[in-house]
């Protein structure tokens, strides 16, 4: 049985097109686009193609200022603690959001243990960070402001320009975590007036293994990988060049067709919202209504756990997920559900359904039917439910 | 026409066993290994599988040691920054050889910003580290020894198991770059006695994008990238899946066909050292003769200028290098020539030869041929060998 994928945030498949790109590539025998000769110019032309097609889809000023890293994570990495270690003598504050992705938020813990400040902001029931609230946790010792393009887990998508304003005006360098918003939504790093920004190729039906960080012309950061001179000395080690160049057309892909791919999943996004009431009851959907991914649905329902859905309908051949793939391994309640007011029972009760292209509107019919009777199943065996149904 | 590769240590081809299992990886479309459906765990299986291959090349006592990096400088980093970072405490001492990668020496520079002390040893006219020069320089503060497995410029093999019996005894931690060492000579990390163990892929026909780093059980380091839970909580960040896969195979090749790889290398080497001094004079061979790698062979050709050598022979077809891919954007003398005791003059005059697989004596026969061409026409326009003729 084919699996209905509804949890393109931890994988989307690669176009074939990628495909096609990245298997020519491994054929094609490239070599090390540093090397002096003849086999490595080769290489080098096409890792410079490639940057130049990320550029723009994120429209920089230049492709320099694309630099390419092993996954989002890193690119997060290297943008937090790339920041705080260059300017350390400037200050040792960072503010950021209680919302934000483990990698920033494991990255800011790991400077704190290096006599690094933090200062996280809480955020309203929808997950937004209020531009105010960045502008008073700005200190004289502030070297860093980083808060999150979209939310990987509610889809909110924060006030970026706004906050960007705040910060240039302060002279604060601005760090936006991107990873589920480029290539899914449209994005203009000069428009927005971040300093740096981060995002997964993933994102947008390319390779896992390839990340970038944007990083503006003339901002001063330490490399994460200490070593050669690749990427214009900002981040050391050969490049993965097969992935790189999948990289190239899954971002040219992703630009040319941004305006189908949003309408294609704003269209099943309506079609589940619509739909949820007439399977489900006691559910909240997380997230803005309107400023948020439109790739992307939180739905806590109540009295049973989000954990046992999952395998519900794992089972029926639908896969969805609790939460990002990379905090799966943990298992505490989501600190985003808890930022936005949720409480532990409903956190635990919440799922994440994110869609892709190869999603049909019948996907979402065949799941909405499976969720109603998971939740029936559920439901029967929750102490929870039982007693709310007695003494309601 | 085809190039002949002879720069292996810039970029290895990838084996057809190798392209043929990426090329089926990335028509499978595997999901995320750490999601937590069905999709997921036919990654995380295949991820697994390449663990355990790898830990095998290696000889790990478990393949949970084998930690899956982007690179082999971010091995280097990692094993170097994260032991230095979490071992603060005890120490900022940290002790290395003269000759080392620029991974190994720009991470230690970086640490030096960060007030930790490093002491950089001298080698001998082969490159070998004096083991006793070791046991010297631990201090009481001392965190780290970092001395590399084999030079990637000459070739020569340290005394790794020596320099363990020391560490070992001290109680400090260490770390060998065996980046050109893994899959091309025997590796063996228990018997080494090394607690980190940093390689790369393509150095045995696997992909670039794809590292490794061997962290003994129990030793205790900070991960580089702070994030998710994957690599077991060491490397956070989504995994490229489709270059591991590849290692995978890579790996196990490299196992298989190790004897047969050695002997291959070995007689390539042998012609091209035999035929040498009838095709060129005035040349020094570095490196040790015996203890060194099978695949390489550096020669420093007096009176003229090695990157002209390497664009003469570009001409006729023949990729060489003058040093490592990773080093050819900066243009100072070769800082591992000059320790062991070549003059700045021929040290630019110095090129090397780096042998693979597809090689063939013919391919040696007809680098000498160029070779002798390219440097008769460089010394006659060599004012330093006009002078010599004149004096001499």
């Amino acid at each position: 049985m084919k699996m209905i994928n509804l949890d393109h945030l931890s994988a989307n498949p690669l176009l074939p097109e990628v495909q096609d790109a990245m298997i020519e590539a491994i054929r094609a025998g490239y070599g090390n686009p540093s090397s002096q000769h003849t086999i490595g110019d080769l290489a080098a032309e096409a890792l410079e193609k490639a940057r130049e097609s990320v550029a723009n889809l994120i429209h920089c000023s230049a492709p320099k200022e694309v630099v390419f890293t092993s996954c989002g994570t890193e690119s997060i990495n290297h943008a937090i603690k790339g920041v705080s270690l260059a300017k350390a003598d400037k200050g040792r504050h960072i503010v950021t959001s209680n919302i934000e992705h483990n990698a920033v938020l494991r990255s800011l813990r790991r400077l704190k243990l290096m006599d690094y400040r933090v200062t996280s902001l809480p955020v309203d029931t929808y997950g937004h960070v209020n531009p105010a609230s960045v502008a008073e946790a700005i200190k004289e010792d502030t070297i860093l402001v980083s808060i999150m393009h979209s939310n990987n887990e509610i889809g909110t998508i924060e006030p970026i320009e706004e906050i960007a304003k705040i910060t240039k005006e302060k002279k604060v360098l601005f760090h936006t975590d991107a990873v589920d918003s480029v290539g899914v939504v449209p994005m203009d790093v000069q428009k927005l007036g971040v300093d740096l920004l981060s995002f997964a190729v993933s994102s947008f039906y390319g390779p896992t293994g390839v990340g970038g960080l944007y990083v503006r012309r003339g901002v001063g950061l330490w490399p994460l990988l200490d070593g050669g001179v690749q990427e214009n000395n900002k981040r050391a080690g050969t490049e993965n060049l097969i992935g790189i160049i999948g990289t190239g057309v899954a971002a040219e892909l992703a630009l040319r067709d941004m305006d189908h791919r949003i309408s294609h999943a704003e269209k099943l996004k309506k079609k589940l919202l619509e739909g949820l009431p007439n399977y489900i009851d006691e559910y909240y959907i997380n997230g803005h209504p309107e400023r948020a991914l439109p790739n992307l649905v939180s739905i806590s329902i109540r009295f049973i756990e989000g954990e046992s859905v999952v395998l519900l309908l794992d089972e029926e051949g639908i896969a969805v997920s609790t939460r990002s793939a990379c905090a799966s391994g943990a298992l505490q309640a989501s600190h985003v559900l808890l930022s936005i007011g949720r409480d532990f029972a409903d956190a635990q009760g919440t799922m994440v359904v994110s869609f892709g292209l190869e999603n049909t509107e019948k996907d979402i019919a065949r799941f909405l039917y499976a969720l109603r009777d998971a939740v029936k199943t559920l439901r029967e065996i929750s102490p929870l439910y039982a007693k709310k149904a007695i003494s309601g």
